[in-house]
């Protein structure tokens, strides 16, 4: 395997270095043909690393004190915090000096100084995000785009981020010709949406991409697609919506469990496990680690408040990426699209 | 207490006349001041109601043949099927046979007829429709509008329908000054978008309205408000999408329950009883009962997959609105709005 370096945003995330650090601990040793540079506050960065064992030949701190909080907005991000440690980590990207960047931070800042700094692919205008729903039973991952902020996208660009997160779904979930669904809030009435009868006109044409066809929302459980596609509004609100009932669920689970008799809370002692294995499978500690699609290098967004393992698997996520060289792939189909 | 008359559209929903008949009947039972009119195809109305005991003076049928189907575009029904049991329903509210209308038929068709005979309230242009997500563990039901199809909704709008839903909450879940929420998409920064905005000052200004701020996706379940307000297309994805993951991690806590050991299996079997009365309490047997929202006549619209109990559930959610006197309330918080 060829060596490679991973610039990775310290200070991003609702734990900054308390858990990036451990995280790329656990990472390199998992990779030893990886090296990783840690951007951050480096007397916090090293506070925490002294409780570690490591190759400190996988590692190098790149010190800067600044750092762009979770409520900065983004084009004040982009204007200002140029010495920040999510900054500095796409810029080590740019030059060549890292392979990907992964970042826990502002979601915002990061799609727009990324997009800044590292410049979209032909005919994108901004960068989409591609990131997991719930993970299913046999451990694929539903793959959803866009969960960015992209408003108002033109159907060749919905068709250009489906192309691309084929690529990533088939690579990243190992699944030959994944299954692309696109989203559709009306089951009765396919496609009353301009943008979605055009794309689906174009996704159908498609013999690159496997297409399903139009999903309804309640269907996007239902592993009728391997991904599905949608704007960013509605993307954003397919996961905040999903992620709230999930956790919502798994309350209404354990208070009904406590509530009744003693062989109901015996037997709530005895199923707890299997319960925190299904909620597990869709917390971010498990299928964490979104991609920024589009842009002409590679980033990885982590969940805000993923915890150590979560972080290590958006690590991971990118190693993935560079090493199935997922940027070559997404430019030979777009040079192929219509 | 008085005597009064609701109008049943027997054919409506997935099940027509097997489901509503009976639910019509158990309804009656426990409602002896009660009268029903049931539209819809006489003979196979009264082939089911043989099979019941009931006081044939609380019911009377209504024949007529025309149906509304499920996938009926809004402005064809509302054009061509007038002899349908929908329209006939509804027809009966405007002549005064009837104090209000329950269907679980086609949405779209049931608000576009619904508007245009029945008419809706001074100011308001078109119906919202206010229903219930989840149950929640005290089974009081977080209520959310508008799960119609209203997109560009003014603020004005939004306001009257908070109102009005306001006054809808209080009594139907029995809440002296419910919580109001207003549904923003960002957390980070709040009300991006301009509509939101002006609901929010208008909003924040009532005395009438116990406003508690703008709600995120993921804030939705936390019971900081009774009643979360957006415009239609959101409305539309959160119940939607709420829907799928609930039924999908239903199915993922079955499934991880059944493969494990002989332990987990029998634990399996004495906790599903547990969850199923958690997922009962969301499903549209328990929570049934959707009203539209700022017409000058009472109508419910029932899940369209209710079963017996869950159109009972609709038709008291109707006599509840009928003996509070909503409408009066209505019109006297749209009088004092700003």
């Amino acid at each position: 395997v060829e060596n490679y370096t991973i610039a990775v945003d310290a200070m991003g995330g609702d734990y900054g270095p308390c858990v990036t650090v451990p995280a790329v601990i656990k990472a390199l040793a998992d990779l030893p043909h990886v090296q990783i540079i840690l951007v951050g506050n480096s007397n916090q960065i090293t506070k925490i690393l002294q409780k570690y064992h490591y190759n400190p030949c996988q590692l190098t701190i790149k010190h800067t004190t600044d750092v762009v909080m979770m409520n900065d907005l983004p084009a004040m991000a982009l204007k200002y915090k140029t010495a920040s440690s999510m900054r500095i980590a796409i810029d080590l990207v740019k030059t060549g000096q890292a392979e990907a960047c992964v970042s826990a931070g502002n979601t915002g800042a990061l799609l727009a100084i990324s997009r800044y700094v590292l410049k979209t692919l032909p005919g994108i205008d901004r960068p989409a995000i591609i990131g997991s729903l719930f993970a299913t039973a046999e451990q694929k991952n539903l793959q959803i785009l866009d969960l960015g902020a992209n408003v108002d996208m033109s159907a060749k660009n919905l068709y250009q981020f489906a192309l691309m997160g084929s690529v990533l779904v088939s690579v990243v979930e190992n699944i030959t010709r994944p299954k692309v669904g696109l989203l559709n809030l009306d089951a009765v009435h396919p496609a009353a949406n301009k943008i979605v009868q055009q794309t689906d006109a174009l996704l159908a044409s498609s013999t690159e991409i496997n297409y399903c066809g139009l999903l309804t929302p309640q269907k996007i459980f239902s592993k009728d697609a391997d991904l599905v596609v949608c704007d960013g509004f509605i993307g954003n609100i397919v996961l905040k919506v999903a992620e709230g009932s999930a956790s919502y669920l798994q309350f209404l689970l354990k208070n009904n469990f406590k509530k009744y008799n003693w062989l109901t809370k015996i037997t709530a002692i005895l199923i707890d496990p299997l319960i925190q294995s299904v909620f597990k499978t869709i917390s971010s500690d498990y299928c964490n680690g979104a991609t920024l699609l589009g842009l002409q290098k590679i980033v990885v967004k982590s969940h805000g408040n993923a915890g150590v393992m979560g972080f290590t698997q958006a690590i991971k996520h990118a190693t993935i990426q560079i090493e199935k060289k997922v940027l070559t792939q997404f430019a030979a189909r777009l040079n192929n699209a219509p």
